[in-house]
């Protein structure tokens, strides 16, 4: 047997972080997402009904957004019918199947405007709505047995393999927007219907053959899509970030299913760049607020604003991009590569940064507001003078919006947090790898595993075991130097390989585990530029942050300094906080050899949590005095 | 009287640093220029026998880099005839004469290319090669009394007067790169004939009237060109940092010269914004390589490759423009506010970080290369991950080059260097004011002054008054924290008003001063970004840097640390050197709580003098530990 992921349907989030969070997408987010598409057209869109000169005018991405949402709708009914989402669904996929083109294409901007140009500009997204209305056909089949969008949606792969793979007919060979590859990886492990997982590896290996010429807006470049080279043979990821890892997902994916050893080393050493040099601490992204394309050597250098992997470790704060949905496809990029290397809990270490710091900055605490751009720095007196010198201050988000016009964050929340289950673990014959602590029931068939934690407001677990024997495999975290085990109550040492300690359990064992859970502090290595001389502070899975509205504005005079880290609890956020030893260091000129000091306690909250309380400097990373 | 500066033909720099650099300029330098500029064709341009198809094709800046060579010559010339040099000059001369336009102008670009259209574009430094055209026959004049350049170059002038103020029939209004006004107060003080102080006002005053429509090509909005607003209005040191500086030169001749406040009071707040805000540590400035433009709120934001001054505080180490002419229209700036408030000496503070830094960093040790961009920082390992990732290396310069396409600095340092000792002194009636220290003797008519020092080797001067009694005002540079002085052998405690101590001197009197000269540590306003949480080590008027030649490369793994900095010397460079104790932090991952030490002693040399060695790392800013 393969290993598997245990996927969400099998898994009940019973209490605690990720269950508040499951609650409020349920309450609040999957409404307010909703309403927001609402009034913006992005529902009545699928009405094929606009006229031109009307308002909301239909937007090439736009069938993508509500797919996400309906994504999000199947996770949260599949755990407790939701009858008014539903409905609202229902609807949607109604009029899919009224509008939809006899050939089964359906796309609700192209089939008003331009019906003509399908399939003609490889940039206008139409395979990446496609991958979502995939993505969102099965898990709402899955959540109701309601086929009908299952349907609608095989018969316009069906037309896609026949333009694509028989025909090639289209203007592109392949998507300038990942996304479908891995949605048909997905169809195809759903159905066991070999031609999806046929056609996911077509448009893969097509990627990088140049077979067609190279098209679309002025910025994408065939290396902003991951076009420059055949796949097996990229060395460095590039491109837009979240186009990048939605590939990687694919290529994970296919390697595993098709036992391609070229594809998987292609992938982890694309893992293996973002992971070792193009990562921000957070998890996050995509670091660059700015693309550069260099179109001829006597030609200027055309630069555009971002979304893209930069440079190796050129990761800056105060110009970061850091798209929600690029962290988001970081975590479920590093859970494929998971299963080609089930025994190595890195890849789950990654999933951890990213899902308590770089994803999750992504939504307010009341769910009702994003980022688009995760900024990892905020200095508003830096702002204002851009202002004042009359410079763009387009993506340098200092509060999160309950919308953006590019939307595709807020759904992907939506339908991300309410299946982060699927994260907890993986599995085999022989042996359940325990890789995240929620609290939590878990089906493995024979077997049955009972998570009982406060996570991550401490490192105590303890796991239940029933039914048929296995050996559990527990990530021990790589931020934790000191951990304990017992076994049915008694110590035991239990060593850890590779970040997984191993122990046989039987019917009725109980693991428990205690994870010490201390601040540290966190050196970048020295070839960040925008990262030397300082330090981070972490606590458990958190990286921590300092904001104006706790220390004052202007954090840029902050130093920290030597001395006993404390931890607190900030009961408005319902967060642990930090207490460290710090200075405000001021000058009044340009250079000086003396520099004011006042000393204060900084308090730090967790990153993820910053801007919740109006528009404040943030800083992550502090220089030391 | 009004306050003047002593000019260099009164003074003789007679040894030690300067004079050692005045050799260099006479025996290499200006000969290597003229061989570069020989054989690129800018000296057979002005023959105007180019044809198309021919190599060498024109450039609208060419008589400029001829100009500024003439000037340089002419001070050389000055001091000691230039028979072979001369004779260069007065072919130049003789071609001008012979191939003007019968009205008197001259450019060897359009008389070329495209005569139908002078006057017809802002940015094509017509009147910027004038202005040049103009110093330099002043200078030639000055020197060999051959009176025939100057004669030409009125005539020109007479024309410009015609076209741009009695007929205002040119494209424009005033020019795209200034230049021609601060030459127009210097062909006024020359000769006395008011006209030229006339237009020069006209020019100035008509900056940012936008009584004509902008033009230019795409990177110069009237901000680029300091033409956004009336000169007197302008809140912030903006665009193109030579013409930003050479207009501000202007603002300042003419505000002295017509006692005008409000252009005066415009002047000082453009020097204090670029002081205090936008100037690195080295006295260069125009930082960015970048330069955007907001065309307008919904159109994409350009950016083009710099030469320009950034947002306030921004001034980035690792992509640095700080181009050589900025940092030597500085010191002219710095020279000409001196006059406006003679009696303070921060304005000599500048003039002095400028030269022994910013601006000679601009040319080789051995007198034969040049920087237009002069790094801050240089970073191997980060230009070499930016040539794999694809992006343009541009404007990254690592080693000093003979000559340039757009070679305004070579022939900018030509005929700097020569006339340096007009930063000496300024006076008035009543008080000699010593502004920096060169081994000299100044003849200021029925006063001489003889220094004699070995500065900036050391801080020890001597200054000899014969004839006319006068007030010495000596200038404590800033950054010395103790001196002593002694008059006629005796020890004498002198007050120091602004940065000037003051004592009158008779006739023979001998005043003796010792400026205590200690390594500092010295540290950046924390509004500056790029500086935050570093430190830099200066002794007397040289900011050090650190090179990977002689300390290992990947100097960003290096920080400073604690304790005694020792003076040293290396005889192969012929200066002063700083050893300062410091760590190598590595680390394996990205991101680690252990970061592995090793202490070295650091070896710093002056920052003018990086880049002499071969290709290597180079640092002024370190961080601490």
């Amino acid at each position: 047997m393969k290993c598997k992921n245990l996927t969400y349907e099998k898994i009940d989030i019973t209490d605690g972080f990720w269950k508040e969070r499951q609650d409020l997408v349920r309450e609040v987010t999957v409404w307010n997402v909703y309403k927001r598409f609402k009034e913006t057209g992005r529902f009545d869109a699928f009405k094929l009904n606009w006229k031109e000169g009307e308002p909301n005018r239909p937007h090439i991405f736009w069938d993508s957004d509500v797919a996400k949402w309906i994504e999000g709708v199947a996770y949260l009914t599949a755990k407790k019918r939701e009858p008014e989402l539903e409905a609202i669904v229902d609807e949607v996929v109604d009029d899919i199947e009224r509008g939809r083109a006899e050939d089964g294409y359906f796309n609700s901007y192209y089939l008003q405007i331009e019906p003509q140009n399908r399939f003609t500009v490889r940039d206008r997204h139409e395979l990446y709505c496609l991958g979502h209305l995939i993505e969102a056909a099965i898990a709402y089949d899955k959540a109701t047995q309601k086929g009908k969008l299952l349907s609608l949606v095989k018969d316009y792969v069906t037309l896609v393999k026949r333009v694509f793979m028989e025909e090639n007919a289209a203007a592109f060979e392949a998507p300038g927007h990942e996304e479908i590859e891995l949605a048909l990886v997905k169809l195809y492990d759903y159905t066991g219907d070999r031609q999806y997982l046929e056609l996911a590896a077509h448009f893969v290996n097509r990627r990088g053959q140049k077979g067609k010429p190279n098209q679309g807006w002025a910025q994408c470049n065939r290396g902003y899509e991951q076009d420059h080279l055949p796949v097996r043979e990229q060395p460095e990821a590039i491109g837009h970030a979240v186009r990048a890892v939605y590939l990687y997902c694919a290529m994970a994916d296919l390697a595993q299913r098709l036992e391609d050893d070229a594809l998987k080393a292609a992938a982890e050493r694309l893992y293996r760049n973002i992971i070792e040099k193009k990562m921000y601490i957070t998890g996050a992204i995509g670091s660059t607020r700015r693309y550069e394309v260099v179109k001829a050597p006597d030609e200027p250098t055309v630069s555009y604003f971002g979304e893209a992997f930069e440079e190796e470790y050129e990761l800056p704060n105060d110009s970061s991009y850091a798209e929600t949905c690029a962290a988001l496809g970081l975590a479920l990029f590093s859970r494929r590569m998971q299963l080609l290397s089930p025994a190595d809990a890195s890849y789950a270490d990654t999933v951890e940064r990213v899902l308590y710091n770089g994803f999750l900055s992504g939504m307010s605490l009341d769910g009702k507001a994003f980022f688009y751009v995760n900024s990892q720095e905020i200095d508003l007196e830096a702002r204002r003078r851009m202002r004042k010198f009359g410079r763009s201050e387009r993506h340098y988000p200092t509060e999160r919006v309950e919308i953006f016009n590019c939307s595709c964050c807020p759904p992907n929340v939506v339908r991300f947090i309410p299946s982060v289950a699927e994260f907890l673990y993986h599995y085999d014959e022989n042996t359940i790898y325990v890789n995240q602590y929620m609290q939590s029931d878990a089906d493995f068939g024979a077997t049955k595993l009972e998570q009982s934690t406060r996570y991550p407001y401490d490192g105590a677990v303890s796991l239940k075991l029933t039914g048929e024997s296995k050996t559990l495999a527990v990530r021990i975290p790589a931020w934790c130097k000191s951990f304990a085990f017992r076994h049915n109550g008694k110590p035991v040492t239990l060593p850890c390989v590779k970040g997984y300690a191993s122990i046989p359990m039987r019917d009725g064992d109980v693991l428990e585990l205690d994870l010490a859970m201390l601040p540290r502090r966190i050196y970048a290595n020295p070839n960040i530029r925008a990262n030397r001389g300082k330090v981070a502070l972490t606590y458990g899975p958190f990286v921590f942050c300092m904001e104006g509205v706790d220390n004052g504005e202007r954090l840029g005079e902050v130093r920290l300094t030597d001395g006993d880290v404390q931890v607190g609890f900030d009961p408005t956020l319902g967060l642990p906080v930090l207490f460290c030893p710090a200075v405000r260091e001021t000058a009044t000129e340009l250079y000086t050899d003396t520099l004011t000091q006042t000393p204060f306690t900084a308090k730090l909250i967790p990153s993820f949590a910053f801007a919740n309380r109006g528009e404040s400097d943030m800083r992550i990373w502090h220089e030391k005095v």
